[in-house]
């Protein structure tokens, strides 16, 4: 089924098929933080993402975004189109935390007045500096065109994503995404949306239901990610 | 003629004057880099910035672009329109150098396929952190329409700048603006244009004069603000 591998990331491989328009993802057990500094394993963790991306890319597709995904084939694996990823990370932030909170003074949990879409480049090397829609055209990046489309994309994921999230008792607090171009030049989206990608606080109590609590060390990591798969897979509750 | 006190800055004081309109300007021979960690004077800094940002502003007035400049009062003193500074300073780069190079990893002197313009918040407790202008939008820093004028300004400066120097034997590598508002809500160009605020390359032979000879011990920072002054008054030669 998979052929050569195409790329390792921090939390996932990439992988060639018989179809040169298709990959094959595998999902790690793999965990870094700040910029891989700090190293994990979170057991489960591969799987609980590929249930959680498997679950949500289909109805983002439902609601008119492309994406990259095809289908679940295993327990850590996904089938996915080939895209070339566009080195433009893109995060799309409702409340104040992490970063944003820390550079610009502004106490975590702050709401937003409106989304603010921050872009970053892609670089390990570089620990994913922020950038801005100018520097990514100038240095050839993206072109204007592509990133008007991939601003457009990440509101239209930030507006399924936060009232889905908010009828299953979680805080959407802010996630990062990542986009591809199809051989077409279409651009979809790509990666994954889990809670290594995505901020979750509990709508009542504020808990953590996300990576932050292996970067700041809160304890029971597994036990919110799966929650967090308990909570996507079930139905709307308010 | 100058009243209270209404700001200083690490580089200029602002006072009050008689008439409510009008702010009074006073350039000083601080310098300092590194958000105030090295701090020093130059001597005749404020003189030469003073006379330096006098000679452009009613240019780039004459060029369209609305600035709060009236008329050089002394040798170190300005009298301008009182403005509300928007807490959004602007950054036009034609060519990578400085924070730019070292935060993406291009070298310094690489040119821009076409002007990148950045934002930061004017912060000195946080350093001025880079934004972007959803960033200044959501935190309540400018209004959208406000900054839309900003950048359509910015880049007009950008373009009467650029040639300006080159036809002055000099290379204009970035440089950072500030703007205002008037009582009337119009966005005017405020602050100063001068060695401390813009990077000058000698277009032959790539010589720095500007504010980095400070930051970085080069040497000769007094005579290279006075080479500057002497460009930027003197008539364009190539």
């Amino acid at each position: 089924m998979k052929g050569e591998l195409r790329y390792e990331g921090k939390a996932k491989r990439v992988y060639a098929s018989a179809n040169p328009q298709e990959y094959v993802v595998e999902y790690k057990d793999d965990a870094t933080a700040f910029n891989g500094v700090k190293k994990d394993q979170i057991s489960g963790k591969g799987a609980i993402n590929n249930r959680i991306t498997a679950h949500l890319y289909p109805q983002l597709e439902q609601a008119g975004i492309p994406t990259h995904f095809i289908e679940q084939l295993s327990e850590r694996e996904q089938r996915v189109r080939a895209v070339t990823i566009v080195p433009v990370e893109v995060i799309v932030r409702n409340v104040a935390a992490g970063s944003f909170s820390k550079r610009l003074g502004v106490e975590e949990g702050t709401a937003l007045a409106r989304p603010v879409v921050e872009y970053c480049y892609k670089s390990d090397a570089l620990g994913d500096p922020l950038i801005n829609t100018d520097t990514a055209v100038a240095l050839g990046w993206a072109t204007p065109e592509q990133l008007t489309r991939i601003r457009e994309l990440a509101l239209q994921v930030q507006r399924f994503l936060t009232p889905y999230f908010a009828e299953r008792g979680t805080r959407l607090i802010d996630f990062k995404l990542e986009f591809g171009t199809l051989e077409s030049g279409e651009i979809v989206l790509a990666d994954e949306i889990s809670p290594d990608t995505c901020r979750f606080w509990d709508a009542e109590t504020g808990e953590k239901l996300d990576k932050d609590r292996f970067r700041r060390d809160l304890g029971n990591v597994e036990g919110a990610y799966q929650e967090m798969l308990r909570r996507v897979t079930q139905a709307p509750t308010r």
